[in-house]
């Protein structure tokens, strides 16, 4: 970077022989995230990701970030000065700086936009659109963890609400850990040239498979059985010796959960079990015949793009 | 551009030998604009301004604009098209393209993030920190319009609700043509190596040029006389007829109303009174004693930032 903060825009230098990657995305109190249920940390950290996770995706570099922020005025600042902390700690994570943004005041709650600018080298950025029939189908790390546990708060709350309409009985923080953008997945894949096409998950394996076939005008075959599910511990098994109880989390959510923020990507090649000690998972192959398929117990159903609708805040 | 909407980043060529230009913009709904004051196209127009003049103030080319765009369900489609239309009118006219951005559903009103990347030669950016005490101060166009209206319009409201508590009159909507990003000024400037400091006029000149005093480690002195005041017609002279009748606004709005997207530079050099066919003034020199004074009257009195104080709707 050769400017930054305090001037009428950045000035960034692109390494030679590279392009530029731009990404944004917006993280919008009530609509990504609850006050009561997401500690500011954890919205600051997750605000970044949806940008680095998208870098991650094109195979790219994240060069800088950017962050417009807007804050209603009943806003603690310590919630900011926190939401901040966290998004600045996975930045000096992957070494990215924060080199400008905009701040504003907003008339209800808080609306963050953050900003990637990557660089990727020159016809290299693993597109969405090289998937072709026969192609593997693969995906990073384990799934359904954020939308398991969002299903989980929600049903609690009813559920206490119900109980008592007197007061409204205050719901566990989620205490989850911060998703990593799979920056060096990305890069290992690209650097040698191994997938035809790749997505990064943030609104569900559904949803965001059919994007990818959609824009390779192709079709695919899921095993139900081999998509990588989440384990979450239950109440009971919170103890550090009942960590084997842990169960994994129910089909829908690793199909149709999102906020997994790992890679689904697309390959001729055979693909080691773990890159960058993050486990990858065949779970399926790209067709010719368009719409995409879930093959389980002997059977195929058709499957739809059942992306996770975000939540909004009811009463 | 190589690759755009559709895919998890836009990739974007930049130049050789050239550097990278980002900047980020909020327009909010009740903060920047209102719905029932000014018309969507306007907003959508403006909201684009606010990207390209900081590319302007850098002397860079803008390559691709990108929207982040949060609208509640109860914002007519309508209003959408409208914003949008204004928005690529503008992109149109300096042939930048809408490469892509995020959408997502907001709590309240409209929340827009402009992000527009551009480019300049290497090492020629124009910044706000390379005045020098001698340098003369100019200013392009004609200051203090956008304020004067917003003025206008919120005394207009305020005397008819005082008049009439039991309904909310409606006010005349804002006429005025969308505010024209100085492009070809800046990049005029920097290819012949004219301005020492830059910055575009958003905030308002005392603000703005507070800033750049800042950044250079100088003050400033300006002539109050000098400063080029828009001429607004009043109620009474709206006819072709009575076009001479305008009146410049008032100092005030000159000196400390925003969103004006003027540009403010420095120069050692004799600056032709019209660039790119807008008319240029000089108002005052870089000393190198701190703060900033307004001359006139044969008295110098300090001038503080006063910049405009962004509205927020009331009740």
């Amino acid at each position: 970077m050769v400017t930054g903060i305090g001037d009428d825009c950045a000035v960034l230098r692109i390494p030679s022989g590279h392009e530029m990657l731009v990404t944004t995305d917006f993280s919008i109190e009530n609509v990504h995230f609850r006050r009561d249920w997401h500690p500011p940390e954890l919205v600051g950290w997750r605000c970044l990701t949806r940008g680095l996770s998208d870098i991650a995706a094109m195979g790219g570099e994240p060069l800088a970030a950017f962050l417009s922020l807007a804050i209603a005025s009943d806003v603690p600042q310590q919630w900011v000065s926190r939401f901040l902390k966290g998004l600045l700690k996975l930045a000096k994570k992957f070494n990215v700086p924060l080199a400008g943004g905009d701040t504003a005041q907003s008339t209800e709650g808080i609306q963050a936009d953050i900003i990637v600018i990557g660089s990727v080298p020159k016809g290299k950025a693993i597109l969405r659109s090289g998937a072709k029939p026969g192609d593997q189908i693969y995906v990073t790390g384990k799934l359904g963890a954020a939308s398991a546990i969002l299903k989980n708060l929600q049903q609690s709350e009813l559920s206490k609400s119900k109980r008592s309409r007197a007061k409204r009985v205050p719901v566990p923080i989620i205490r989850q850990l911060g998703p990593l953008p799979r920056l060096e997945i990305g890069q290992w894949l690209r650097e040698r040239g191994m997938a035809s096409a790749m997505i990064d998950l943030s609104d569900g394996l559904s949803t965001d498979l059919d994007h990818l076939c959609e824009e390779s005008h192709v079709g695919a075959e899921i095993e139900a059985e081999t998509i990588p599910r989440a384990r979450l511990g239950s109440a009971k098994s919170r103890s550090a010796k009942n960590r084997s109880a842990k169960n994994p989390v129910a089909l829908e959510f690793a199909l149709h959960g999102g906020d997994d923020y790992e890679l689904l990507f697309t390959s001729t090649e055979v693909i080691p079990s773990k890159i960058a000690g993050v486990e990858v998972e065949r779970i399926g192959r790209i067709t010719k015949m368009l719409g995409m398929r879930l093959l389980g117990d002997g059977e195929a159903q058709r499957l739809k793009a059942g992306g996770w609708e975000h939540f909004t805040k009811q009463g």
